[in-house]
């Protein structure tokens, strides 16, 4: 692997004629899952990959204020002009929009994630922030992961899966300020039973936090928990997922809740 | 300042008729507008604090799942029980509710925050996600940002303001899985035109990155931006902030773009 640092404002001029498409994640960039991101979107216009690197999982909508960013240009994927950044996923797709492409990209996609990041988990996830970062830029964004944490997770559904999806997204856009967050089952492409379109199951995680002795002798923690969901609706993404088909939740950034605004109106606040 | 570790678990019993306060923040344990906030809260009931040890601003929804925690009891805030934790703001709502609490407490308040979290900040924040964990566990749960991010702010029109909504609070509690997001404008309390339930601004960050070179010659970066709001609504919090109202956003977890299914169900996907 070679590694060289250059100029980068810009410098990215794909031919008008076929669409860019930033690939981004927070497994970092040379994880499985990119790659097979990146083969398929080169099969439908120009990848462009800005992704973190090392692994950000959890990060959730981190961004770096305190520290500066470095950014590198990287060869893992062959001729896909590639970057690595040192910061968070959402960093990766600010400095991609501001200093790497020439134009705004026709798709954001991140990516395929090594684990769900279905429900609940959509708060947390890396992945989706960088989708939802995206959307916040006006890039039509899709999040995709592979409901198997192994990094050697056989990918062949998940570059199926993402190929339609990305397509399609590619050809009808989306709704304004409305990006995608895709599940797919770990299951051989003959075994899919399709795509569904839902909404997000209300589960939860249940920590439990595992208590160890130091060298010594201090306490500390690791955050683990259980996946709860007693959200039962045959809408969910959990439904779905559970029952054999890619789960397509569309996600907002407006976290409004507006179904509360009456009953905080009718509170006397007596300011 | 001393410090000491000891067993952790569960050890918080307050008596039963007065309510339990969680408070936490992002900008770490030492804040003025954390210590603002714990004595207000300690005239409703009864504060706890557990909070990071350094400034976490800007990490949004992270949390630690790649090493491990390490939570101190210290005493900052008096005879307030107070812990300092080593991870995120999300970190240490869920370490509070298992490790320390013997009861889910009654409310919980995060911040006074050093800056304002309205529009869509709240997606950015550390404050907010503290508090959206809350929610997550079944906490009445509310963000409090002042805008006004120098650390000896004036805290008066904020500790009235936290007072009156948090006490509303603890006697109406909130529709399930919501939250709010308020935000005070930096007013004495005799210019404060009162409270206002709204929505959250479509507002966005342009990002400017400034890039600079380190005494090797090498390139790197801060993220710097403006903030544009086009969206002009007297419905917004923007609005209400630079009208001199406190903003009350009530926010959900469900991020779900419902609006948007019919639009994804009529595509043909071709799986």
């Amino acid at each position: 692997m070679t590694k060289q640092r250059k100029k980068t404002k810009k410098v990215f001029g794909a031919p008008k004629d076929r669409p860019v498409i930033l690939v981004t994640n927070d497994d970092g960039v040379t994880s499985p899952g990119l790659k097979a991101l990146v083969e398929v979107m080169n099969e439908l216009g120009e990848a462009v990959v800005v992704a973190p690197d090392s692994p950000q999982s959890g990060m959730g909508h981190a961004i770096t204020i305190h520290s500066p960013l470095r950014l590198d240009r990287v060869d893992y994927h062959g001729d896909t002009l590639s970057y690595q950044c040192t910061g968070t996923p959402v960093d990766c797709v600010k400095l991609a929009v501001n200093k790497i492409l020439n134009r705004k990209p026709d798709l954001l996609v991140s990516g395929i994630n090594h684990g769900s990041n279905s429900s609940i988990n959509v708060i947390y996830s890396g992945t989706m922030s960088a989708a939802m970062e995206g959307a916040i830029e006006g890039i039509p964004s899709i999040g995709f992961s592979l409901l198997n944490y192994k990094l050697d997770a056989d990918m062949t559904t998940s570059k199926h899966v993402a190929k339609v999806i990305a397509s399609n997204i590619l050809k009808h856009k989306l709704p304004v300020n409305t990006l995608l967050n895709v599940n797919i089952p770990d299951l051989p492409p003959d075994q899919l039973k399709g795509i569904k379109v839902c909404r997000q199951a209300l589960a939860k995680w249940k920590e439990e936090f595992d208590e160890r002795l130091d060298p010594h002798g201090v306490e500390y923690y690791w955050l683990t928990g259980k996946f709860i969901n007693n959200d039962k609706g045959m809408d969910t993404d959990e439904w779905a997922l559970e029952n054999g088909y890619v789960s397509v939740v569309p996600v907002e950034f407006d976290f409004t809740a507006y179904h509360a605004i009456t009953y905080l109106n009718n509170m006397k606040w007596n300011v």
